[in-house]
């Protein structure tokens, strides 16, 4: 089969590797239908992360079963499933407690995985991993692309929601107009808040902020930005979604935050950071969140994605086919696409 | 009347000043029975805050009312009253949150403010502040000394036990065998937790940590600590009470905290500090705390304590008179004594 292959920063490619095959009894083979490249790609295709030539790309993936372990209980041939972006054994201490990513036999799709970006893919733990897509949805390419970034950026964006205690009625901020950050609107919209900030800059991702619910648009940085929404909010936001992952993102949510509230955040941090640890004891700001665990999410969003009550798929503004996945990673590295599709 | 007065780093002194008056309709007078000297005073006696000349000192006291504004509901001449450390109006959104350290209207005592190390003070916003102690422990010294820490430190370590999730049958580790750290290990106790181990390395102390409730002790530091409580508890501590307020505390917190689980922090930092966010972030540990809202929680261990449930009142483990303040700030700063009473 073809899958994308990572070579060094900045070269990904697209080769021959060996079919997937069955390893063990809880492993399904399915092939693959829609990918996506992420955001988070983009560490190692900048050589910020400490990747490796061979590894497989590619972390969220939708597909067709094509062949079932001896063990697998929920899946069978032709079911379609969607793959959240950690495997999972869905047994253990964590994935008993909702915390998929933590599993202590789980690992993330790609690296010395199979990965996504590819026709057909390897899934360990397929009962603690797939969820499977309702048959009725099969043949509506519309609504299979609003399920897509369920795999990862609208779980995630949840994730950042629930983490910042976003409630009915209430005021969010979501510092990062990027495909996370802008599921975040979403998703806090989903809970009910009333007033949603969004800290952005560029014009295509704040249009989509206001669809997704957006009621306020901040495009300053760092200083002026906390003072704008500091007066805008007389005194700060009780939910701050970070979305970035930078230094400069973490000190804005800090910022912002409302003294007893809660900073719910998913950019991706890499090593340690300095904060101001200093405004959070004297506000009692909380800082929760990380890697979200779209397992636990999938269905409850699945369930309304299918509903018509929420449809992330504008952040998909970018198709390809495999061949074109190269490519992709360049449209995002430039930010001339927010997100890629990859339709096989 | 005499009061404890800053003058510079190491040179604390004790005064004659004017006496306090009603200033405001929501003022009371109070002569003080009893005060403390805190952890936290040590950072301006070591010349680590910046401090001015002149100003009080003292964050913790008890005493009786003497005289009462106008408009004051709750207490009248001749009760005696517990203050938390932050005074408060009582009415405003972040009072309401049961967010008292927040008030808009509200302060710390000492300072520009009456201090707590002195004969009488005048206490503002008194019905928003003060909690009224029973009639019926009047004249019980071992009482009133049990109730005393409940002005800072043992709202704190409950702060710390309350931000971290304590629940009955957990797993508790606690960073830190000063006062907070050991009313932290109380109020793990407390709240249910059935292990509670203490990082500690001060015999006598840890020797308090164990009446008060700790199962294991740690008496290592940084990596070997995060290395042995990783062992004991099989992947790390589901709750972390964070009582130093280094960075150091803070990353061996960071470092033995279970994926999912929550690091209560209550050590003043000062400034930004460098956390590994990357470890926080992949297993979803949240930080919450911050300064103590003791006016939420006196009321409730206040009963505790009258009850004979908890006691601690072993961290005060040196009795000064006034004029020995300032020798009782030496014998903390040299770890002489883990917390003074001053009594009057």
């Amino acid at each position: 089969m073809r899958a994308t292959v990572y070579h060094a920063p900045g070269d990904v490619r697209v080769e021959n590797v060996p079919d997937p095959k069955i390893q063990q009894p809880t492993d399904v083979i399915a092939r693959i239908t829609h990918a996506c490249i992420c955001g988070s790609d983009l560490w190692f295709y900048r050589g910020l992360d400490n990747w490796q030539a061979g590894w497989r790309t590619g972390h969220e993936w939708m597909g067709i079963v094509e062949e079932v372990g001896s063990e697998v209980r929920n899946f069978k041939k032709g079911d379609r499933v969607l793959a959240p972006f950690a495997f999972s054994d869905g047994t253990c201490e964590f994935c008993g407690k909702g915390l998929q990513t933590s599993c202590l036999q789980g690992n993330f799709w790609g690296m010395s995985n199979d990965g996504g970006q590819a026709e057909a893919v390897r899934a360990p733990f397929a009962d603690g991993t797939l969820v499977v897509v309702p048959k009725e949805v099969e043949g509506d390419d519309a609504m299979l692309t609003a399920i897509l970034p369920l795999t990862d950026v609208m779980s995630t964006g949840h994730h950042a929601a629930v983490s910042a205690g976003v409630r009915p009625g209430g005021t969010v901020a979501v510092v990062g107009d990027g495909a996370v950050g802008l599921c975040g609107v979403l998703a806090a919209k989903r809970l009910g808040a009333d007033r949603i900030i969004i800290l952005g800059r560029h014009e295509k991702r704040l249009e989509i902020a206001r669809r997704f619910g957006a009621t306020d648009v901040v495009t300053s940085r760092d200083e002026q930005a906390k003072s704008e929404v500091q007066e805008m909010t007389k005194g700060g936001v009780e939910s701050v979604l970070e979305c970035v992952g930078s230094e400069s993102s973490m000190d804005t949510a800090i910022g912002i935050a409302r003294p007893g509230g809660a900073i719910g955040f998913v950019g991706v941090p890499h090593g340690s950071e300095t904060i101001n640890l200093e405004r959070m004891f004297l506000s009692n700001i909380a800082l929760r969140g990380g890697v979200a665990p779209a397992r636990a999410y999938i269905p409850e969003l699945l369930a309304d994605v299918v509903a018509g009550k929420i449809d992330p798929s504008p952040v998909l503004d970018l198709t390809v086919d495999l061949d074109g996945v190269p490519s992709g990673y360049g449209a995002m590295d430039s930010r001339e696409a927010i997100k890629v599709m990859v339709r096989l």
